[in-house]
């Protein structure tokens, strides 16, 4: 289990890949987010996202489920205070295949409580045949020492 | 429908409630952010927040759902391109009922497309019982100027 003192500034993870179908997308969307482009194809052809794109919160749920397979599962992580910065940058479409990735931007520890420290990591999903980034944000997280 | 004119700094919406049981937030967790205190009823027990509590981005859809049903819905929304300062301020709990509300801290026309405007909501969840809030963040929201 990865503990606070493994983490330093300048690290990188590559958290894997992953992608929203179409249904996905509805099924989400009808449950959290229920605006005309993320539920239904002519609505979303005719708004400014000219086509279906996934919800924001659904975007920021793909990154978070590659980030707790790819990296906090095996991280003694304490849940985070917040998020910073959080960017849409583009659209999402059905079937866009996104990797994940996150920088370690800043390490701390804790004043109050020595049995953790937070972890700032720049997080960001990209698509994966272009590079183009998709979503950013800074995350702060917070990780056990283990002591 | 409510365009970019009807918004001012200072206007409140109250958007309505609504709570997570404990299967939708393991159903959430399961599928978006498989940390083991939002899973499973033992082991977050056992961990920093004494008991099972809802993924951050449940409660951020949760917000969402009610702004979209309470305003969005009747506003010429174009989405966002992002949200600053978010924070998780203490953990939903299963059953806990939470207030959404939204206040509208900033307008501002766009410069480059005059078809719409940024409309910055001050977002936050509040416990219904004690008026303690657990969720804020601010967002701008593009919305269409109607012309």
């Amino acid at each position: 289990m990865l503990t606070f003192a493994d983490f330093q500034p300048g690290q990188q993870y590559d958290l894997g890949r992953a992608a929203l179908s179409a249904a996905a997308i509805k099924a989400f969307a009808a449950e959290w987010d229920p605006q005309p482009f993320h539920l239904d194809d002519e609505a979303a052809a005719a708004s400014a996202f000219q086509g279906l794109c996934a919800s924001g919160w659904q975007t920021a749920g793909l990154f978070m489920r590659l980030f707790v397979d790819g990296l906090l599962h095996r991280t003694a992580s304490m849940g985070s205070p917040g998020v910073d910065s959080l960017r849409w940058l583009a659209p999402v479409r059905p079937d866009q295949e996104l990797a994940a990735r996150v920088v370690v931007e800043a390490v701390k520890p804790s004043r109050s409580r020595p049995d953790r420290g937070f972890v700032t990591f720049r997080c960001e999903l990209a698509d994966a045949a272009s590079g183009s980034v998709v979503f950013t944000m800074t995350a702060p997280v917070m990780i056990g020492t283990g002591g």
